[in-house]
């Protein structure tokens, strides 16, 4: 145990990892190019095999290395490494292809847990989510409303965009973000519903309001640390 | 009277109501669907009905719990809840299907007054509304001027835009949220109007440095508190 | 010298010209709807040169009453709420009638001058220009350059867009508010010359760079005041 | 040697040089107008050609009057003045007509060389990238990612927007700058497979949300200092 714990922390054996990991990135993206996915599929195909067994490995070590299994799962960045190579083993199979793909893109992710700066700094990122919690309720039930008001109003005259409610809740993210608002989604829909401009002006005020105080308070926040 | 503030004031009472809004704004967001409102409109409305009822009563228990009715109505909370109660019950009739949907739609901000640290938070972004209030006044003053002079301007060049004023306020809202300002509003302008663009290129400067600054003056008053 | 004085600084005299700049306001909005213009101009147009008279007659009752010419010309609100009301004499006849038009809109601004709140906050956003000189400098050097690389590379593949040095830097001020950048300016360029997305990229990187240090620059300024 | 330094360092002499920059900033600029460039192009270019030298020169000078050559490479503002300049002699010749036309309005850059006030801006500039850089490394997986599932994913759907892994860089380029995202490039996606949409708001949410922390970094860096 002592012995595969050492190993798990060397030099050699975290940047051998990171090595295979920028590998197996390289990899992903060179096998979007049709041309190379058809001359060399098979040979990526058998690399990435590889690649799969030597990071299930170095998972073991690192479980062996740990003084518990519990306290290795403790680690919620041990847990996505774990989930991330053990569903590579799992979701075998012609169903699962595209999933299969999807998860080895994803182990390109491992890089920031092997990169103790990285981890850190999403590590950091993460724990300003909390205190976004009571904001981001607020700008749920925010949007919630205006979805519901929207789908109600202009289900029939822009099915496009307010036909169903989760339609109106795409709509209405693309409208906070400003995109195509008013050239694309308002002025169609003020053709017909001449009053409906302040559905959209109320929205974007109020919703640039409260993501704008979401920022400050991430900014104050951090400022105070 | 006593028993009722207690009433009022006791968590499962809280909770039962919160319960009770989340059903009414499920409910609310089903009823955008077709198919439920055809099949299960009726249920839907009864359903509407008792809970219009349940707050109604929940509103008269704080009403009576509370010391005098103008403590009570001190409260904007307390006028709130009652309004939007109330409001269900006036607008009754074919006439107003609109109205009472909306106001169905809106008792879903109830759970605003319920949620303690929501309430708290809206509290806090509302007291910030004053201290903008000398900026949105010069905004105002500087919207009002770039309306006036684009609809003196581009009244017959671009009447989708700047036809009348009203128009041309909606315009120059879509112009300050940078949303097809060059592509859709000032490029079929400038092929007629050569010298237009100085009217939209000094509106969004001047425009962003005063919105800019109103963003800092927020940012400002928040890390000073 | 010292009555006028009194009367220029009392408070019914500045109510009072407060509240003919508003119905001097009032009035070049409704203008601009064709249907009260046909009917009442004569009767808007009398009003109007009875209001100049008027504010000439304020202009004049500070002139007297300050210390010296010399001491109100130092002021720079007043010298711009004279060259308001003068130029409203200097620019009689039929030639000069957008401009005219356009100077009684700007005679709305001097509700700024009017209101102490108004002017204090317009001469702090003043204020902060020339803590903006070096940056702004620095970003015309870096549209200057932009906009002859623009010019010469894609003068004849987009004409509409970059055909002349002062269409680029239009084209660059849409480019940095990012509207349409991509699917307008870039996208059909691309098309033709394969290796223009480093053009907008580099440039979007860099302008947003700049113009966020900029803006980091004004925060932290109004911060350490 | 002491000369040549008490020459360079004299104002007569930076400013002299500083006009030059400038006469050469407005040759570039003029002659670009297609009118100019046919009928002075021979005089543009002997004027070009004097600069060049007098750049030269000035180069020279300073190289001479630095103690060691060695002191005088090791600010990079002098590497980047010497190898302006140098280009200049080097590609000479038909086959680098516009790689020269591109380094002649680089020179207007060495305005930023030769006014100090330019020059510590930038140095502060350029100090604050390296403190992004962890973020930036974050940004890249994560683009990299993204590129990489979105090629696999829509590469048959849209080959315009993400046919290669270099479209799809520079397509989620687009997209994190919110131009067209939805109208231009989900909306039509969407329309094929209708689950497109979690691939474009996770890329905005998380990217926004990167991005404003890489932002409140910098000012977090900036009120610190
Ligand atoms: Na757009
Ligand atoms: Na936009």
């Amino acid at each position: 145990r002592v012995n595969a714990g050492k190993l798990a922390a060397h030099p050699y054996f975290l940047n051998t990892i990171f090595v295979l990991i920028l590998i197996n990135g390289v990899l992903v993206g060179l096998e979007t190019y049709p041309y190379i996915a058809e001359n060399y599929g098979s040979w990526i195909y058998i690399v990435d095999q590889i690649l799969l067994w030597i990071f299930t490995i170095e998972i073991l070590i690192r479980l062996i290395g740990s003084r518990t299994i519990g306290s290795f799962f403790r680690d919620p960045w041990n847990v996505f490494d774990f989930v991330i190579v053990a569903s590579g083993h799992l979701f075998v199979g012609g169903h699962y292809v595209t999933v299969l793909r999807v998860l080895r893109v994803l182990r390109v992710l491992r890089a920031v847990s092997i990169i103790p700066s990285l981890r850190r700094m999403v590590n950091a990122l993460l724990l300003t989510i909390p205190s976004m919690g009571t904001i981001m309720l607020l700008l749920g039930i925010f949007f919630y409303i205006y979805a519901v008001i929207g789908t109600m109003l202009f289900q029939s005259v822009a099915p496009e965009y307010f036909g169903t409610l989760h339609d109106s809740f795409l709509t209405l993210f693309q409208v906070i973000t400003l995109e195509s608002w008013a050239s694309g989604v308002m002025r169609p829909i003020l053709a017909e519903v001449p009053s409906s401009w302040w559905y959209f002006v109320t929205f974007i005020i109020i919703g640039a309001f409260v993501i704008i105080n979401l920022f400050v308070g991430v900014v104050v926040n951090s400022v105070e640390e």
